[in-house]
């Protein structure tokens, strides 16, 4: 049986001694929030979009995040160019794919990126999953109105078709490769109340595949380590404000021994 | 008479209810800010400025919020696309028409948008309102050095050529439209500390706009509401950090009950 | 002896009563936190960014502030209007150079900024100063793998070719011009772990350089206030979350008495 909680907490101890560079081309609104959230797990983030200076930045990066909120196609240019650097050098890459299905220029932009660009791991919501795998127009907005369970079924087909692993977040999460499924119980039913709490899981996506090889392991470690951080926030916030503060403090307080500890994972499939 | 506090109450109560969604496209200091502002008081924020999907994202959007903040060319574009998918989809548009006055690029940027845009509400401080009318050049900042009453009459004027409900805020706030004026005790000496109350203030008229279809009582309703929560928020806040903190806290906390029993609200003219 | 406690202490009260309009083009990342923090201190912040207006707005400016993190060309063409016009109407500039070295773009664009721009006051960790001295592309990241000590010729060697002060921030922190070195005790050691720290410092000394018109013991005040915030917010802080919060309300809270009394200055050069 794979140990997935000794897997993250090896791979937290890793992070913070080698404190990998990580290159996010993400959306404004959560860039501070995302910055912030690597820096807290001790990794070092860096921001960049212009298409003059991707391919240099990503040169030196342990890994790439892809986030399509805010997209122009002034970004859309600079994370096509990124990721194919990434591939170049062989540095793995993360898409989180948010709003997908919001518009066409979204839809039509993740899948040009899941065509050109080599994806080790995705992370969205069911909503977003859905809409990515059938590349169609159709969700309400950026919050989901599906459950993860339903989107179960499109992710494993996704997870085949791209030889990568897709990660489905919602009241809880699923993990899942062409052979593995994990369940993740999620952290804090205040969550959703705080804007950028997915695109910070997927930057610490970032952060462990950079210190472990297996993008599966990866996903699980950084998502049930962000679960635990929030449990963590939610024992005393007040609302998310609070919950926020605390989160920080918390993914910069959690100690490898705690995650050993803590962390909850249901194995559902393969090992 | 209207019952102000108690339509305030009963708005509060379909927002997170339904959970409308509320397109911005806002300025990049303040988009983290107006995103969590939107998400504890339980609606739900999306943020797009894209030509290329403006028009797909308010098409499902049940309010639109113009902010001129950090403007460039290839936003208002985006702004005056979305406008007009606005009106013609009969969704409700709010303009906070931030730092008029302090280039001719942004006072010919606002009278371009209330010329080919209809707009529901705008909110603005008194500097900001006086500029917006004479589509002057002429404040020192983004921060009013005018006081609410001395724009009064130009926000009376704006309201009855527009047809438009016109907020000034700053110590004290009015809402103005053709025939009724209405004063709110603004909430907390800290607020003017903190970037982005403003801008987050015209995000919730934008919330309260999309389940209520009267302008004049939903802007009184988004104000009280932020009045009250920075009154919350101010009791125990010891500087505009922990002020930011508590707010959001204060704005997922407050009950519909509450606004009913605290808000206040001095009606000068019309009922 | 230059009393620069005193002095740092005599222009917070001054950015308190005249409350100077401090014109930020700086990076995405940290918009929020760097209007914050000047609003926290007294200062009114301003972002534009857009040649379109860069030049109205900074002609009502008392300090221009111009940040090189998340460029691209079209910011860098708002960056250089805004210190031409600048310079014709004698408003101080300070550069901050973020992630100079990690790309031929940023070495570029700050070297190109330095050609053509007077710059009062750099402020820069020492990997961004070696860069920056020697216009080359070599540093690992946005964060520094030099000491301050490291960099500290080369910051010589820049004051005197510039005619600028050069700030050179880290564990400790070095504020160098031509004929005279001051060591600053850095604030705490959570700062590295919330990001934007380094940019407001940068905005900070954009307020004090525009109520002290030598960039020099300017740009100490701003340093040691900075420390001095950090340092209270340290006290209580529990990760970086609350840090951030607490360096806001410790900026609003300081009063110009206790700086005299607690900031730490060592004098090593000069006086």
């Amino acid at each position: 049986l794979t140990d997935y909680v000794g897997k993250a907490s090896e791979s937290l101890q890793l992070i913070r001694k080698h404190k990998p560079l990580i290159h996010n081309v993400t959306n404004l609104v959560v860039m501070n929030t995302v910055a912030n959230v690597l820096l807290a797990v001790g990794a070092s983030p860096v921001m960049a979009y212009a298409a003059e200076e991707v391919e240099d930045v990503v040169s030196r990066a342990n890994a790439l995040v892809l986030n399509t909120g805010t997209l122009s196609p002034f970004w859309v240019e600079g994370m096509l160019k990124a990721g194919q650097q990434a591939m170049a050098f062989n540095i793995p890459v993360i898409l989180d794919p948010v709003g997908v299905g919001i518009s066409r220029f979204r839809t039509d932009t993740t899948g040009h990126i899941l065509d050109t660009v080599k994806i080790q791991a995705v992370k969205a919501n069911a909503s977003e999953i859905l809409s990515l795998e059938s590349r169609s127009v159709s969700s309400i907005g950026v919050d989901s109105i599906h459950s993860v369970e339903q989107a179960a079924i499109a992710g494993k087909r996704m997870a085949s078709a791209l030889d990568a692993t897709i990660a489905i977040t919602g009241v809880t999460d699923l993990v899942i490769s062409a052979n593995r499924t994990v369940k993740i119980k999620s952290g804090h039913r205040l969550m959703p109340y705080v804007t950028g709490m997915g695109c910070a899981a997927s930057a610490l996506i970032g952060a462990f595949i950079s210190v472990d090889p297996d993008p599966f392991t990866a996903t699980v470690s950084a998502l049930c380590l962000f679960a635990f951080a929030g449990e963590m926030a939610g024992t005393s916030a007040k609302g998310p404000g609070s919950f926020e503060t605390r989160l920080l403090d918390a993914l910069y307080q959690v100690t490898p021994e705690r995650v050993k500890q803590h962390c909850w994972i249901e194995d559902l499939e393969g090992s």
